[in-house]
């Protein structure tokens, strides 16, 4: 445990990100250098743009306009890829870095849960690590929890809050009062969400994320074609509020559980009871949550997103390669990841929430309660509420729990009663 | 990152976390070996007594009656130390370990608080790990947390929940109405207090895991000395209610903060907002919250103790050898953990929660308000209750921010008030 060489580090991308390791890296420079066995060294960048301020000095450290040159520099001895996205640049300096036997660290989640596999087999035959802390949940080290602190459980399910854009929105509605498009506007006026939302309110980040947690958790390979998406755009201030009523938050959560009959990967707006610690995770927090057969329940809350939360978990791989503090990408050799059966949402069996809008008028809850008792299905709570256009109202149900199937054929038989205005909205509710 | 020949284990007492360490390496061999670059095998163990049923097969393991014997044993390569205590066996078996250049891997916190430098300082010298994952916070992975996943971070504090037993009693007490004598006997006889409760109650065992997290957090060598202690049996069921009515949760911290006068260690109970995530930890559970300039705050959750939990952090230690995955104990080579000044309690800066037992009588609340304002001392909230005692009421104050040392001059005023009856019960509030 001497030290020995500097560890050379090249930067791909110098957003918000790569300014901040970079900061760290200069700033907290005696630190870092205690905390590895090899000193760290930035000897290359490249970024788009060469002449923004970005309030570091750059003089010293080689720039590539191309940014596939950093992985061919025989100078750099691990590449740090924050550019984003699972084809082009990022997934060819990717490649092009672990053949060159140099270690790859990035927060890239698509490039991850789409080409994972692929990449840990080559970063295994070049000896090199492949690491990506901060691809989930930013400065929660959720990833290093996984492979690492949990080696010795079979685990049985993780889920969370993986989204800070939907966390923030969901609570902000509860706050304010305002609607799902008011507060997304706001959030878009304040850098929360994307001028083209849909990657986050829709659920494809948090299932980027979730794909990565499903791989380490239950030892499978990456796989992002089996994930069940649902986004929060169908969450109502309605809905949010009668969930209060009946002790529930509304989060969108990515849930991945393994059972003797397969494994589940779903990304849904879930209520969640006002007493599991991952509702009472709001604003842009993360959270994860994970039952390992021996520790029993861990919860991990933290920020999820943003310039220094990302930055640490990026220096987390940083210091561990820098210690030769590393093993395979996946917490096994990508030969024993097995692929394991991933069943349908069909069998999910859980509560579920329906809000059903109906005429006020006599013998509407009869046809509905009708229907729940022919199909089997049983009943926890009933809330019925007027709403604002007259003579209206909305019926409020929260099942035992049953099969997915079978709610969804109640529902389609339940938007076929004529008192029935419009298809209920169901809303799974997460145990 | 080939397989290549096996860690060999010995594991010293069996008591129920030996015994679940050996269980996960039999039950779970598969796994392991799949998430280790080295098979794991337990080659020797010793306990106190080997005729006991422990519902594990030791027919194929090598028995120690004299357990130092385990660090002589050619054929081991890595001690599992489950006995505990400072000295005599634990203490020897670690030194003797280290210097026939065995990993050792501890639960035993005492044994880190008191001598981990010195320990580290062997390790190093001999190229093996000094693991001691299990000795904080049990399941949580709060060690690999500040020493790995927050490397590149300056930690300015940590707190947290670090002895279930006490959050045991605290969260019965409040939900039962019980007294602390009833709950403490309660929780003996259902093995969550020691017959012996001292260790647990009156802080050690908090201080000797918050030495720890102080010297990872701030890279100083490890002063137990340094910690300031105070237990819980000062809290009576009417500070509990008080403490609620006002919006707080009381509940046993460690709490080390560092700032430019110094480190401040201690363990104390602690008024903290119902909002705080560590207020909203009940039961046996362990929360610790961590501040880092780069990650921000950070909140882990799980089970501080038992078997399971317990033998997953040992198991975490394990991989991590079987990976070479280990560097310098402390995170930092032992040259390099730097004394800093310790401040005392009387710098402390926060806010004060005083339970003043009075006559019932015209003026008492005008003299210690007189008190406080002659000590600059600020109000933030007051309530004045009857208590049982027929003509005698509580006056409770919530003060401003304000120095430990002015308060307690306040108090030791206050107390001699002639209607004040005894002296105030004080407690910090934790913000």
């Amino acid at each position: 445990m001497k030290n020995t060489k500097p560890l050379k580090i090249g930067i791909a991308g110098l957003g918000t990100v790569g300014t901040g390791v970079l900061k760290i890296l200069t700033q907290q420079k005696d630190l870092i250098s205690q905390r590895c066995q090899h000193p760290v060294e930035v000897v290359a960048v490249s970024a788009k743009n060469r002449s923004k301020d970005r309030g570091v000095d750059l003089s010293k450290i080689k720039w590539y306009d191309n940014t596939i040159d950093i992985a061919n520099d025989e100078n750099v001895d691990a590449v740090v890829e924050l550019i984003g996205g699972d084809t082009g640049i990022a997934y060819d300096l990717c490649k092009t870095a672990l053949s060159n036997k140099k270690h790859f660290i990035t927060a890239n989640k698509a490039l991850i849960a789409k080409r994972g596999v692929e990449l840990a087999k080559l970063a295994e035959k070049n000896n090199v690590a492949l690491a990506f802390e901060a691809s989930v949940a930013g400065g929660i080290p959720v990833i290093k929890t996984l492979k690492e602190a949990l080696a010795g459980n079979n685990i049985t399910k993780v889920s969370g809050i993986l989204n800070g854009t939907c966390n923030y929105i969901l609570t902000a509605m509860k706050k304010t009062g305002k609607s799902f498009n008011t507060i997304l506007k706001d959030a878009q006026d304040l850098g929360y969400a994307e001028a083209d939302p849909g990657f986050d309110i829709d659920g494809i980040d948090a299932a980027h994320k979730l794909t990565i947690l499903t791989a380490l958790a239950f030892g499978t390979p990456v796989n992002f074609e089996k994930n069940y998406i649902e986004g929060i755009r169908k969450i109502s201030l309605q809905d949010i509020k009668y969930a209060d009523e009946l002790g529930y938050k509304i989060k969108l959560l990515g849930v991945c559980s393994s059972s003797d009959d397969g494994i589940l990967q779903r990304v849904c707006p879930c209520l969640i009871s006002k007493k599991h610690p991952v509702a009472k995770v709001d604003g842009v927090n993360n959270a994860v949550y994970i039952e390992g057969d021996a520790v029993g329940k861990l919860v991990l809350e933290g920020p999820g997103a943003g310039s220094g939360p990302t930055a640490s978990a990026v220096l987390s791989d940083i210091v561990d390669v820098a210690n030769n503090r590393f093993s395979f990408a996946f917490g096994k050799k990508s030969e024993h990841l097995k692929d394991k059966n991933f069943i349908k949402m069909d069998n999910l069996k859980g509560s579920y929430y329906m809000r059903i809008k109906v005429e006020d008028k006599p013998g509407v809850l009869a046809d509905i309660t009708d229907v729940l008792r022919n199909e089997g299905i049983s009943v926890e709570a009933v809330l019925q509420k007027p709403v604002p256009e007259g003579g209206n109202a909305n019926i409020v149900i929260i099942t035992h729990s049953v099969l997915e199937k079978v709610t969804m054929d109640a529902v389609s038989k339940i938007t076929k009663i004529g008192a029935v205005l419009e298809a209920p909205n169901v809303i799974r509710v997460e145990a």
